[in-house]
């Protein structure tokens, strides 16, 4: 979080990365020189949000103003990679995410591996950040390659997941298929006295025609033979889970985001699953900053219906209508695709387009944050006046 | 002017056309069905407007709600045509518009005749309005064929030009050159007892680099030769003009609009060359309708550094400074060219594109009614509340 010195109405700004365009740390300063450029006078506090998915780690980071941390470790296919933590200033919040180690883009060289695709790379990095000392432990999910319900992430951590015969299985949901118990002598001798938060932005369940490998599998490059193994050996290892924990994830909701992260993570380690928005919201401070806020900026590449359906413009309403000073949501985003009336049936106030016109993407991609700046200053003019 | 009969705040919208797109009177009901949206118990007046220009004869019926008389005449080429007036509801007031008679498109069927083209037909037009009775005639200039210096209006009004040998000049520039003096005799016996008004929006003097025929010629079709032509032509008709009349018109400014219109009626009929976006809003009653405003909403197809030197959005702005209310003026337009903070020293705290994003004219076209009633709710909800 940073804010400037003025002495005027508080203005928060809290952005949430333009995919394709901007970081949301470049957005927050794009909609914050235009806030004061309408009233120089005004307190800028800028908060780059994030809904959970990639692109989170960045954002705490540098609403923190905390440096990430590299890790050596393995990618999705176990290809040695650099993966980044990072905690919060105080030491007491750690943040992992996902696809730093374990995220499709690093593993579309080659062709793709639905089944042995893995998220042991993340495990690792979990444990760095035990080490650390950390209290919590916030883990982002989305991006993921691999469909292989946390396996990886619990082995990274010490635990061995074992077959019938007690030998250990392979990494990847192939081995989850012959998964049978599970050694946790190993585990990280932190692991059980930390909370773990799980930052989520989907609420399927782990199997089913609503599951992680019937969903997301096939862009995972899982072909319906794949998607059908995938699906009986998350059931599987959802038994496993059941027998081991006498924690039930097979109907949870949000069990099936990144290929089935949370059913290892909660039955296991007590995780909890959380809106995305909602988490990284707090983890930012942004209920703090809105205490006293006379407008809030907010924005993303698309507004769309998915934005008020726990996206970053819905958590930053969410926060807005708790707070006490209730100010004003204004969405400024590449392109406005709700209409007006739902959009305020969410709490957001209004949204407009950084368009100035008829124009094409790329024209619009050349100068998103000349317009940012330029929209925020006439929403704030409107709002505190000239 | 119609207002809905809310007990909310009041909200005026003033827009002017969407040039190939909307009328003004559409563009205001699309504006007000937003205003509406966002805060249903809000008093909203529509008040279409115009600047002068060509449209600004309907503007001005629709909002006095009253019907535009026909009349018989002759186009710019002398051909048959039939033009229309207006008068204010309580007769006080006439509206003639020169495009209405005496406009470019009606002859654009034929090859341009920038010499011979000329404004008798609004000049019979004019007669008609005082054959009404009214005691104020506004004269919307703009859009003309002609360079005749507005002796075509006189001659409609009855005044004979006569050449060094008493006979009449023919109508067009092409008489100009001739003209020796003037016989009023015959002018229209009301014609020098009413207040005569004339809407221009630029402030081009008649002759010379910046005069009418140096300027506006060539959109008439005069080629280089006949602009030379033209503009010692409109200066020896200034010579007749102040001989006759004690007026000087050659360095007025504005007297260069419409073919150097301006200069005849001046110095004939002692008309006053007005701001036509300001004359607009005060024959429509924007002043008194902004005297307990909250929010006035105007727009225009393409906002840009034109709109704030004297076009509609330069007039509204004008309006509210000088309303006790001052309410905060608000532009959505089809394209938003003008910088923010150029926008705010002109008065207007803040412009809106209805452009949802990157998108094509002809899709911004096919939906401009939608879009404007969007974008005027998000402005409503955002200056009014929840």
């Amino acid at each position: 979080m940073t804010s400037t010195a003025g002495t005027g109405p508080h203005v928060v700004v809290a952005p949430d990365s333009f995919k394709g365009s901007l970081a949301a740390v470049d957005v927050a300063a794009a909609l914050a020189a235009g806030v004061l450029a309408a009233v120089p006078t005004a307190r800028v506090t800028r908060l780059p949000m994030a809904d959970g998915g990639e692109g989170t780690l960045a954002a705490l980071a540098a609403a923190w103003d905390v440096p990430q941390h590299a890790l050596a470790t393995v990618d999705a296919l176990g290809r040695p990679t650099t993966a980044f933590w990072a905690a919060s200033p105080d030491g007491r919040v750690g943040v992992v995410e996902l696809a730093s180690a374990s995220g499709l883009p690093a593993v579309s060289d080659v062709q793709r591996q639905p089944l042995h695709a893995h998220t042991r790379g993340t495990g690792d990095v979990a444990a760095a950040v035990l080490d650390a000392g950390v209290e919590e432990v916030i883990v982002c999910l989305g991006g993921s390659a691999s469909t292989d319900g946390g396996a990886g992430v619990l082995t990274g951590l010490g635990v061995r997941v074992l077959d019938a015969a007690g030998e250990e299985v392979p990494d990847g949901g192939e081995g989850l298929a012959r998964a049978a118990s599970l050694d946790l002598t190993g585990l990280h001798p932190r692991a059980r006295a930390v909370r773990w938060r799980l930052a989520v932005d989907v609420t399927n369940p782990l199997t089913g025609e609503h599951g992680a490998a019937a969903v997301f599998g096939p862009q995972k490059g899982a072909q319906p033979g794949d998607v059908v193994f995938l699906d009986e050996a998350l059931a599987r290892w959802a038994g496993v889970l059941e027998r081991e924990t006498r924690v039930a994830v097979r109907e949870l909701p949000g069990a099936g985001a990144a290929g089935g992260v949370p059913a290892a993570l909660v039955a296991v380690l007590g995780a909890t699953v959380e809106r995305g928005a909602d988490l990284v919201a707090e983890a930012v401070g942004l209920p703090a900053a809105l205490a006293d806020a006379a407008l809030v900026i907010t924005g993303e590449g698309s507004f769309d219906s998915q934005s008020v359906r726990g996206k970053v413009p819905d958590g930053v309403a969410r926060a807005a209508a708790a707070s006490p000073a209730r100010p004003p949501v204004v969405v400024v985003a590449g392109q406005v695709l709700l209409p007006a009336a739902q959009a305020r049936a969410a709490g957001i106030r209004a949204a407009f387009s950084i368009a100035p016109g008829p124009t094409t993407l790329d024209d619009l991609l050349d100068r998103t944050a000349q317009r940012l700046t330029d929209v925020a200053s006439s929403v704030t003019s409107l709002v505190l006046g000239p």
